[in-house]
C-alpha cells in the first residue's frame, strides 16, 4: 500500500511553492500533509521527502521547521492528546455537578475519542501514542490533567475518596489499560463503548467517598 | 540458548527406557520433561523429539500419549491454571467471611501466582496462557470459577452489588488485563503487587452493595 512516488526521485526538494494569500502558514501546511500521510501509510513508512512533496515545500525547509520526523509525530500526537482532553472536559461539563458522573463521563469520552481516531485512517492509532510500548497505558499529559482536576475537585467536595489524587489516576490508568490503543482497537466499537461504561461504573463506584454514598432507606 | 543436542540426530526415537519400579507413569514423565524444556527454551523452540529424548521415551510413544505439541502445551497450561485457582481459593478462605475481602484476596493471589510462574523459567509466561493474543485478558476457566463462586455468594449475602455475576467477572477481567501476562511481567514484582492491591481495592470497592456500605457516624 506504499504510494507509488519514489521519495528518492523528489528532485524538487528545494523548489518551494510560493504561499498564496489565505494559504495556511508553512508550518501548518507541513503538519497537515504529514498527518494525512501518517494516517494513511503510518509514520514508519512515511519519509520527510514524502511530506515535503505532499506539502509542496522543500525537504530542507521541512527540516528547518521540524528537526526530524519524530518531532512531527510528537507534535501531531500532542494535538491528538489535546483533542482527547477537550472531549473529556466537554463530557465532564455536560455531566453536571456530581464528581462521580463527571469522572465516568470523562473516561467514556476518552474511549470514544480514541475510537474516532481509528476511523480517521488505518494508522490513526500510531498518532494516538500507541507507537511506543512504554506508553501503552499512559493517558498523556493533557487527559491526565483533566482527570486530576475532576478527582481533586471531587475529593475536596467530599464526593470522591481520593486522599492521593495521583495514585487514583494511576489506578484508573491501569484499569483502563486494556481500553487503550492498540488493545482498544481489537473491540468492535459498540462493545468497546459498553465495556468502557461498565468499567467506569465499577472503578468510579470504588472511589465513592463514604460521605457521598447513599444509605439504604 | 538452544541446547546443543540436535533433535534430528535423535536415533533412539523408538528405543524406550523400561520403567523402573516407583518411577512416575509414562504420561507423567513426558509432561515433566516437556515442562522443563518449555520453561527453559519456550514451546516454540522445543520439539516432540526433544521431549522424547529428555523423558527417555520414544517419539512415537509421545505421539500416542499426546497427539501434538499443542496438546502438551494445553495440558500444562491447564495445570498452571489449576494452581492459580487453588491459590485464589486458599487466599479467599484465609480472608474470612467478607465477600469484599475474599474477592480482593483472590485477585491479588492470582497476580502473585503469575509472578511466581515467571520465576520458574524464562518462558513461564508461555505456559501461563499468554501465547495467544486472543487470551491475553482471560482468566482461564478455573480461576474464573473461583471468582464466580465468591461473587455469587457475596451477591446472595447482600455484600456485593452484582445482579449479573458474569458481567462483573468480565469487568474484573478487563480491569486486570494489564496485570495479566505478558503485560504483567513488565513490572517489578513489588510494584506489580502494589498495583494489584490498589486495583483490587478500587474495583472491589465499586461492587460494594449499598447494604454492605458502612454509613457515616
Amino acid at each position: 500500500m506504499k504510494k507509488s512516488v519514489d521519495p528518492r526521485s523528489a528532485g524538487d526538494e528545494e523548489v518551494e511553492r510560493t504561499t498564496a494569500p489565505g494559504e495556511p502558514p508553512r508550518r501548518q501546511r507541513i503538519l497537515q500533509a504529514a498527518e494525512r500521510l501518517f494516517l494513511h501509510y503510518g509514520p514508519a513508512k512515511t519519509t520527510i521527502a514524502d511530506i515535503a512533496r505532499a506539502s509542496g515545500i522543500g525537504v530542507g525547509t521541512v527540516y528547518l521547521e521540524f528537526g526530524s520526523k519524530e518531532q512531527l509525530v510528537e507534535q501531531l500526537a500532542s494535538e491528538k492528546s489535546r483533542i482527547v482532553a477537550d472531549r473529556m472536559r466537554a463530557a465532564a461539563t455536560k455531566a453536571g455537578p456530581s464528581a462521580q458522573n463527571r469522572l465516568r463521563a470523562a473516561l467514556v469520552a476518552r474511549i470514544v475519542a480514541l475510537l474516532d481516531f481509528k476511523n480517521e485512517g488505518l494508522h490513526g492509532c500510531d498518532l494516538a501514542r500507541c507507537m511506543s510500548s512504554k506508553t501503552d497505558f499512559e493517558l498523556g499529559e493533557e487527559p491526565r490533567a483533566v482527570l486530576r482536576e475532576i478527582v481533586r475537585d471531587g475529593a475536596a467536595a467530599g464526593q470522591l475518596d481520593a486522599s492521593d489524587p495521583e495514585e487514583v489516576i494511576g489506578t484508573i490508568e491501569l484499569a483502563f489499560g486494556c481500553l487503550s490503543p492498540p488493545f482498544l482497537y481489537r473491540f468492535e466499537r459498540q462493545v468497546a463503548e459498553e465495556k468502557a461504561a461498565r468499567l467506569a461504573m465499577v472503578v468510579v463506584g470504588g472511589l465513592n467517598s463514604r460521605a457521598g454514598r447513599p444509605t439504604r432507606g
